[in-house]
């Protein structure tokens, strides 16, 4: 790309330069700068809502969802500034040792992390993530390149600002939290092709935009798309305690990824077990999709279509399946899931390590809701997004997963 | 691409179809396989070697080097059965435990290695690639799509077919191991742009071939180019040791990717330092190239122009460049490395500490040479090549960098 036409190349220089005097910050510094960060943003209130007012002023035709995820209030900043103290209080991967061995020649080997470099973080209009990513990527040592979305420009830009003076408070280089300061929808694609520019992309937003980058991407992306999850109820299931863990997946929250789409019922259970779990889901107002077998015993149930194995509602809408055995299960899961989280409901021991075993999943549950998903209940403190990848990390990406290693290697002479 | 044209979708579709068999194959059974293909390729000599004679009859023009690389005869096929059979006793990664930890809830999360999925091997014509690339796959759990230089098509269609044959006999699927059987070149492209069919690509060959790759592939890829290393001999380097390193890391091996090809001599120890090191390197022929103050100490040395601190020589050469101290190193370092190995030669502890905090390479190396940065001396007991990657995996890729992992997690009823 020229420079001229570039909107990404001055960020990124600049974001490059940062990552050595990053990478050397110690563990105070980099929370110093977030501690500084949240006091800076609750004394910049007003001038962070006169820039969310300008962004809501030249709204056109959205939907009252997304206003609501676009405005700023007091309350949504001291929540961004609260969860920039929670990540300093967090402990810093950077520098840990995973693992250290001694080789016969008396070689000692040691695998230390060390930040992954320059992260992409493309988003929609949620001026929350812009201060989050910062964060995140500041305290795992990374630089990062943020574009959010375009309704959110003059928000974000104060958010931006509020960063580069906390870092330079902190006497960290301002450059490590650069936002791509423009509307123009050309610099995500410019940020897409950036290989050796930009290490990693890590997209936060709905699966239209997730499958876009994906598309496009030349640079490596971490990402998930649709959550397809599953929970499959064994015979040897305890029912009550069945009926809660498919309640929680279901309805706790149901646009979210990890919530349950699918329920497979054992055979031998389904004529006890879906009453019962019927109704409790009815009375949170679930639509139920069964299969033949299961409107059999479900009058009420509307029929599946092959689609509905394939769908992630996001809403309060269940598919039913009854199935022969663990087997059928294991088989409808490997056709149908998208790898994110999966489970099993049963007492018998062989039956759930089989599960456990034969389902391939970035998390697979034995007696426990799929919802536990997600980087907070993982106990990592904070996450940036959940990987359904193969490569480099899967499942609730915290701050471990934004670190890359090198070995450190210690001898005393050795020649090969 | 369209089904017709594609030389890629059948073996594709049979590598995924292997997939699930291949996660849950026991390791005896995958040791099996490995040993059944040792038999077979033995076994099998005569009609190896009468498809390389074809190979071979067919070559152009080739250089003595690259006709010797292809050349099989009794001696390498064993070679290549005694490397999968040392495969067979290598420790299992698939299923092996990363990490447990247990949250308040009395959740029990278990990090449990999983085979990565389908990989792709782009090679040059070195058949033994052939059989150990699919070796190392195999073992993983992986199923592996290989494309070996076209010149070898006719020998790694036989090596391809005796895997077949033992992974019959040990039970498993034979789509496993897949040979893309063309010479077209336009396969490559094919395999570069199969996202989503292809999990990641692992190239083995020389800068050229990994240039092109990186370039145009779609597919993550794992790799490194040029390793550009240098040794830092220190102003309180014991200087027999430093000689011993520095006559090891360049001369041992001087076509490979970890020799060095610059030493940074502190300005302190350079009067004696490099008389003494240049006689040591001279006798192994090695030819010397400097900055002005080595030159002023070494008159026999060229000088070293601006494009050699860049220059991977792969040949007996040697650029040689006096500092005024460990941070001027590590300046020169981080300017011109290729991540891959860096080293420093010291008996000062604090120095030492600094040069392995503040370099940043796959692997640093404390008074040892960097031709240790090797899978079979880093102890992995294989390697299927070195990655200066970021994400995933950096440095030497043993059995362990073929996976990923998911989460299992078990809990009694808990809901969020």
């Amino acid at each position: 790309m020229s420079e001229r036409a570039s909107f990404i190349a001055e960020p990124a220089r600049a974001a490059r330069a940062a990552l050595r005097p990053l990478r050397l910050a110690t563990t105070d510094e980099k929370n110093a700068a977030l501690r500084a960060f949240a006091r800076l943003l609750r004394d910049g209130e007003a001038a962070l809502l006169a820039a969310n007012r300008r962004d809501l002023g030249a709204l056109h035709e959205a939907t009252a969802a997304f206003r609501d995820r676009l405005t700023l209030d007091g309350k949504r900043i001291d929540a961004m500034a609260r969860g920039l103290e929670a990540m300093a209080e967090l402990p810093d991967p950077v520098g840990e040792t995973i693992t250290t061995w001694r080789r016969p020649s008396g070689l000692e080997i040691a695998q230390v992390r060390v930040p992954l470099g320059v992260i992409g973080v493309i988003y929609e209009s949620r001026p929350n993530v812009t201060a989050d990513a910062a964060g995140l990527c500041l305290k795992s040592g990374n630089a990062v390149l943020l574009r959010g979305g375009s309704e959110a420009i003059a928000t974000n830009t104060a958010i931006a600002d509020v960063a580069e003076k906390a870092l330079a408070e902190a006497g960290l280089p301002s450059g490590a939290v650069q936002l791509v300061r423009t509307t123009d929808r050309k610099a995500v694609d410019e940020m897409l092709g950036a290989l050796g520019v930009i290490d990693v992309i890590i997209p936060r937003g709905g699966p239209s935009l997730l499958h876009a980058i994906h598309e496009k991407a030349r640079v490596p992306v971490i990402q998930h798309f649709e959550g397809i999850c599953h929970t499959f109820v064994d015979r040897a299931a305890n029912a009550a305690q069945a009926v809660a863990i498919c309640v929680n997946a279901k309805a706790s929250r149901p646009g979210v990824c990890n919530a349950m789409e699918t329920l497979l019922v054992h055979e031998e259970i389904a004529p006890s077990f879906l009453p019962e779990v019927a109704s409790a889901l009815e009375s949170r107002g679930v639509e139920l999709r069964g299969c033949e077998r299961t409107r059999a015993i479900l009058t009420q149930a509307r029929a599946a279509s092959a689609a509905d194995w394939d769908t992630e509602y996001l809403d309060l809408v269940l598919s039913i399946r009854v199935v022969r055995d663990v087997a059928d299960a294991i088989e409808h899961i490997a056709e149908h899931s998208t790898g994110l989280a999966e489970a099993i409901v049963t007492e018998d021991r062989a039956t759930a390590r089989r599960f456990a075993r034969e389902v391939d999943a970035a998390a697979v549950y034995v007696n426990a809701s799929t919802r536990f998903t997600d980087g907070g209940e993982f106990g990592f403190g904070a996450e940036i997004g959940i990987s359904t990848n193969r490569l480099h990390a899967r499942g609730p990406l915290g701050l471990r997963e934004l670190t890359t290693y090198k070995y450190v290697v210690q001898g005393d002479g050795q020649v090969r």
